[in-house]
């Protein structure tokens, strides 16, 4: 016999709405660019503001802040010290001259939600079975540092604390030295028992607009495939040296460029490909470039396909050294597999939204998130809200006002189901 | 009637080559890399420290040294101040991890040839027609800032120096604040008048080698067409975006590479080609990029074919951007013809080399030099001596002790000749 029956839903008030609103343009301030984007790299000084501003706004609103040794930053709401954590958030990094709602969004909604919740559950004199906390994590984009996902990957276990200090932006300077320079090297782990987590970020795809929707429930992910491939030739003068003595890698890597894209466009909407970085040297007009590194990225619904796109890569990569006369490196090589999100998170998330009377619908994610990465030790719901026209890591990246406010009244409900009956998922 | 005579020839003390030794020693140890290569990048702080060796020698010596706004070093040894200059040197900047020997020889062995020949002349008692000057060119290379050849081209008025001063390296560091930095932003120009100017270098290629020759006298240059083209893409997120929306410049730029070489191979021997540097934005690995610079060589010893290249580029750089849907601008594009050399300076230079029993013969070169810059405005004498296997920008670069010492008395006696018997060339 099941028993049929409404639960209570708390939303935002409407000064928690404008609270948000306050917040989110005091950040889009920081690390603004003239086009109305935003440009703050992980660890950066603009990073170290709107950590500041953060901080500030938690401790001012009675969450304890804690920071752990690789820079994220969390923001507790502790009810009962010996009972689990719903961890919401997201990252305040941003890739160069992007929007200011990639990441953003997500950890600037959870904490009002958080906040929101705990004033009322105060007022209501009510203790749910978990307590609530929002988290920034660090160097999501993985555009100064590579990889990406760094902080959530070390929260994990997924990446050692000592592999994410030692990456080292194109100038050299390590994550751990610029998380020093900034002030947010923190001490150690922050361990907390995560009973789940929540993320909620805009789509960065044009589904949900196509659809009319105002939250998409990823329900899957899609696999990537992910390399740094090295090609060695040698430095020599672009003038005199005769051409059938050149060993040009960046010739090399031209090819490859062509290659990763022939690849993808035999299997259409099915793999998704690109090299959005190159690092030459020596990068003079005038000298055969000897070494450049490419990041080259496979993405597909398909995991299987990925791998055989992989090793038909690594055959043209093979013909292109023995043509160019230079030899090549895989540097590193990651293969992120496609995933189903957890099934009861996404359920009550979509219980959650059309009790709310918000029209919601499923995703699929083709970026990674941080909440991917927790998902493979924890229960995860991540959450959409639509993304105008798709753009995304673009200055142009545009999500309107109400599509914010229907996020934040969905992430607030929803993580009051997911703290106080947290048998509505698990 | 004419009257056949063997002409004195002054040459080089052992003194004098020890000092050149010892010059030289100290100059590849500024900047030194640990394969023994030179790392001195122009207006860089190992530039200042070589800049300050080199005026101090000089000085000892009894030059004026003088330091115009562009940063280019002139020492001079004035007999008669209403006397023209017979100027010779080169450059002390280096390519990134070059060759110790890439200019640098060509000045420091003109500082000893001068200094020897003004303590000969002295101790004779002979006051020649013509006064001796040595020049360190600034920023010949064009690898820290482009264009190349920048301190000779204003020297000769064929650059403005607002312009040369605009330059800017990849950090965003202007030529003049460069200059600024390290001490050697002169004022205004040195105003000499030139009787004559004398380039002594590497060949940085192996026909000497190959043919036994100590010296080489460049008769003709190859033309070369240099152009700067910027492919304007979108910046989007390479997970999501589909692929036919991409609009991806460094897909373009990689196409565009390709091109370029594929022309090369069209004409063997006769056309050489080469991409050396790419400026890529953001260069982040999950960011479409949306705007590639690609600076595109050309060279070839005949002009007509190069334009003929460069108009099949143009064209192939149009499909490129049609096939990418991606736009792009030819942001510069320069055309340097292929060049005769003095012929009567070429001449002397000769019979000056088969008066010191030198093993001499002519050479072309298809590198750009300071001399070439200078040879549109004045007679000019471009001398090679062996470059081991031809190698040059790179740390192998190699030429023998015995190599130098052989340039270092040919430089003497011609420059003798060229302040004694003005009449001997012009």
């Amino acid at each position: 016999m099941s028993i049929s029956f409404t639960p209570e839903l708390l939303t935002p008030s409407e000064q928690d709405i404008a609270s948000f609103e306050a917040l989110f343009r005091h950040s889009s301030a920081i690390g603004a660019t003239p086009a109305g984007g935003l440009h703050r790299l992980a660890a950066s000084v603009e990073d170290g503001a709107v950590r500041d501003l953060f901080a500030t706004w938690l401790t001012e609103r009675g969450f304890e802040v804690r920071v752990d040794a690789v820079g994220n930053m969390f923001g507790l709401i502790t009810f009962n010290p010996d009972a689990p954590y719903v961890l919401c958030g997201s990252h305040l990094d941003s890739q160069p001259s992007a929007g200011r709602f990639d990441g953003v969004y997500g950890v600037l909604a959870g904490a009002v939600a958080v906040a929101s919740l705990a004033r009322q559950l105060r007022e209501r004199g009510e203790v749910p079975p978990c307590n609530l906390a929002v988290v920034n994590w660090t160097n999501e984009e993985g555009a100064r540092f590579q990889p990406s996902l760094i902080g959530s990957s070390v929260f994990t276990g997924d990446l050692a604390l000592q592999d994410a200090w030692a990456c080292r932006d194109g100038d050299g300077i390590s994550l751990k030295q610029a998380l020093q320079q900034i002030g947010y090297l923190g001490a150690g782990r922050v361990e907390l028992e995560i009973a789940g987590y929540v993320e909620i970020h805009v789509e960065q795809g044009d589904g949900l607009e196509r659809d009319g929707l105002a939250i998409g429930v990823v329900r899957d992910t899609w696999a990537a495939l992910k390399q740094r491939i090295r090609f060695i030739g040698e430095q020599n003068h672009t003038g005199p040296t005769p051409m059938v003595a050149r060993k040009d890698a960046l010739l090399a890597a031209a090819h490859a460029i062509t290659a990763v894209r022939a690849e993808a466009d035999l299997h259409g909407p099915q793999l998704h490909s690109s090299v959005g970085r190159l690092e030459i040297y020596p990068n003079s007009p005038n000298v055969v470039p000897s070494r450049v590194t490419l990041h080259v990225e496979y993405r597909s619904p398909d995991t299987e396909l990925l791998a055989a796109a992989g090793d038909r890569l690594d055959a043209s990569l093979k013909a292109v050294a023995a043509d160019t006369s230079t030899s090549y490196e895989v540097e590193s090589h990651a293969l992120r597999e496609s995933t189903h999100m957890h099934h009861g998170f996404a359920e009550l998330a979509y219980s959650v939204g059309q009790q709310l009377g918000l029209p919601i619908g499923n995703s699929v994610t083709v970026s990674g998130h941080d909440a991917i990465s927790l998902s493979r030790h924890y229960p995860v719901c991540l959450l959409f809200i639509p993304s105008s026209n798709g753009v995304s890591h673009n200055e142009a990246e545009f999500t309107s006002d109400q599509d914010m406010r229907n996020g934040l009244r969905m992430l607030t409900a929803l993580l009051y189901r997911a703290c106080s009956t947290p048998n509505a998922y698990r």
